[in-house]
């Protein structure tokens, strides 16, 4: 224990020092590090591969699941979708440096924010080695150190990668520490990672509820959480069928595993019998099961009785719940208590009911008459994503390269003093 | 123990319930309560000093110190100041509500933002009753549901301003419980709303440094955290005399307890000979002990000797610390080890050396040729602020109305479906 102490303190203090050159990093610098880790990724394909192939072999022998050898694997075609990922991270504009609102105040003075990075950001992963790089490029884009904390089945991959990525940070003249990836799997690093105040500026967990429910216990470092995704689709009063129609099987039927799957439809009252019959067809014919309250039951036969852990869950699964509602009031009130905050939409084409629905839904994500499925950092816009946070403290939903910024205020006088 | 924690479980659980009223109250309704509070502020002035009379008494019998005692008294004119504060706050724009950078996506779907409050946000601070009125009339027009704790030596006053407030809120329809105020002066109050994850979502701790240590160490909900203010000025190489003078003049002395005062001063060693010495006679008249390097003290023959301590050191007293340094790059390196990131400034006429302090300098305000007593949420352009903040996440430096809220992400389409 003491050792991993040891050990995390000097990566952490390694970080801080790094930092503070990155932070100063011009961004052809950061440009030419991040051109030269896509390089060293692609050059070094098979390597990866092979890394990935004994972490499988090691994770297949201490019999891990089915899904999460498959989330492990790394291919040729998946070490190729590192490099471009990298390299589309270095066409991103920079966000530091940037002065905004510089506005003379009656003082005389001028007043705005630059935009600076945070410092040292901790992530905390699963064993998934895409995440590595991903994670690598968007820190050190975003001019902040990062020390990255994969799943322990990856650990060979994972190293395997860092040494590149420290490669090609030596080869644009910037410190190697500026991205490292710990050494160890012994879990007490993760312990000793989530209390260094001192050299951590904010931890992001990307990982499953365990690792989450952990971190509020013990965290002690600023966090950008990203809690689950219980979405709604909310059918108004008055909606367009086919609009409805095509939202709920595009929010639920796209992708069953991600967190931007809607998990439960409310639906108006008044709409209930002339929409839900065809909706539950659609969705059963895709294989999807129906959990429904009493009235959805009466309406589609195949539908078996939700319960209320059922409108709390994120099944990440061919299953949905579904309940009839009095109308906006109703589903608002069912939203903001069983949802997880992530995601909802409403399908309406009344406009003051739309305005409502944004304004009143306590989630990251509000949308009007558009899928889920859009809650997502290249659909917004952003280029990437380092996570989706379900916090309102600093960074709500997709967390893009601006996320893992601050500002600090800028002041800009001749001579002036306060009067 | 089990009464307190029982207490505050039931004043988050209300400040939940409230919070989620105030979210959706309109601009009209926020100041109409403002302007009631203001009123029954103004018409109990006499009530309200009286209140206040009796905690002076108690504290004066618990044997108080002067200092502290002068921040407890409220006179009929600090009363009417607290009015004014307040009706003040009813004139700034609402932040709630606000859409921003809506844009049109490839997908076809518009994305942008909405600002939206934080929730509930938890106050703990010191016997000062103005920060009372102040804190709710901040939290009440940004959305948020407030939980004020207060120095026990205030209880009675601050009681007395909480019925008047919640008066307020009452006759404007909106729940009392928008603003509660701690009604008990037992400690553990605070070790439960630190805690109470559940119902508050941030907490601003208005204090000294013992409280900010414990809540370091104890709080489990995210913080706006205010530290000291060891703030710097540094006089470059070629700086203008006289704007150099007038700026330490003003940042060292205008007020000696605030923490945006200068407590350290370096100067390049170019200027230390020719510049130092009217500084150091402009100081020393005025009371300003100086505490100096080795060659500050060739230069200044009053001066006494500066330890490492004392470059570290927030006065809040006519004392100062004087350094002479290389240049830029040292007074840059000083700076970033000794701050606690407050606010620093630079004196220069070299636009390059200014860009780089701007941009070096790792504090939540950087100046150029400007006084550090500029640091501040009025001057700024905020109109008032509940702190300033020394933290990188969510909200740095002075911090108004917009660090109290957060911003969700709102998407528009017309039954646009992820492809």
């Amino acid at each position: 224990m003491m050792e991993i102490k040891q050990y995390m303190q000097t990566v952490g203090r390694q970080a801080r020092a790094a930092s503070r050159r990155l932070a100063m990093a011009s961004t052809a610098e950061k440009n030419a590090a991040l051109l030269a880790i896509a390089a060293a990724i692609r050059r070094d394909s098979a390597a990866l591969v092979a890394a990935n192939g004994e972490d499988l072999a090691a994770a297949r022998a201490a019999g891990l699941e089915p899904a999460l050898l498959d989330r492990l694997t790394l291919s040729a075609k998946g070490v190729e979708a590192m490099a471009e990922g990298v390299e589309q991270v270095a066409k991103l504009p920079d966000p530091i440096g940037e002065m905004t609102d510089i506005k003379y105040r009656p003082s005389g003075i001028q007043v705005g924010k630059m935009r600076v990075p945070l410092g040292v950001v901790g992530i905390i992963y699963e064993a998934r080695p895409n995440v590595t790089a991903d994670a690598a490029a968007l820190c050190l884009k975003s001019g902040n150190a990062a020390i990255l904390r994969g799943g322990s089945e990856a650990i060979r991959c994972n190293q395997a990668i860092a040494a590149l990525v420290q490669e090609g940070l030596t080869a644009a003249g910037l410190p190697p520490e500026c991205v490292q990836v710990v050494a160890t799997t012994d879990r007490a690093a993760v312990g000793e990672l989530i209390t260094l105040r001192e050299f951590v500026d904010v931890i992001v967990p990307r990982g499953g509820k365990g690792l989450i429910a952990r971190l509020l216990a013990e965290c002690r470092v600023p966090m950008i959480q990203h809690l689950d995704g219980n979405c709604h689709v909310y059918i108004d009063d008055g909606a367009d069928p086919a609009k409805a129609l095509k939202i709920v099987e595009n929010a639920k039927t796209q992708r069953y595993g991600t967190c931007n799957t809607a998990e439960s439809l409310l639906i108006a009252r008044a709409e209930a019998a002339t929409q839900l019959p065809a909706i539950a067809a659609l969705l059963t014919g895709k294989g999807v099961e129906i959990r429904g309250c009493p009235e959805t039951r009466d309406l589609v036969e195949a539908a078996k009785a939700a319960t209320e852990d059922d409108y709390a869950t994120e099944y990440l699964a061919p299953i949905i719940s579904v309940k009839v509602v009095a109308g906006l009031d109703e589903a608002i009130d069912h939203i903001n208590r069983y949802s997880s905050h992530h995601t909802e939409a409403i399908v309406t084409e009344s406009h003051p009911r739309a305005m409502r629905f944004l304004r009143e839904v306590d989630s990251s994500s509000v949308m009007v008459n558009a899928s889920t499925r859009f809650a997502d950092g290249f659909e917004y816009g952003l280029g990437a994503e380092i996570g989706i946070s379900t916090d309102k403290i600093h960074a709500r939903g997709p967390v893009g390269l601006e996320g893992l910024t601050s500002q600090k205020w800028v002041v800009l006088g001749d001579g002036h003093v306060r009067g």
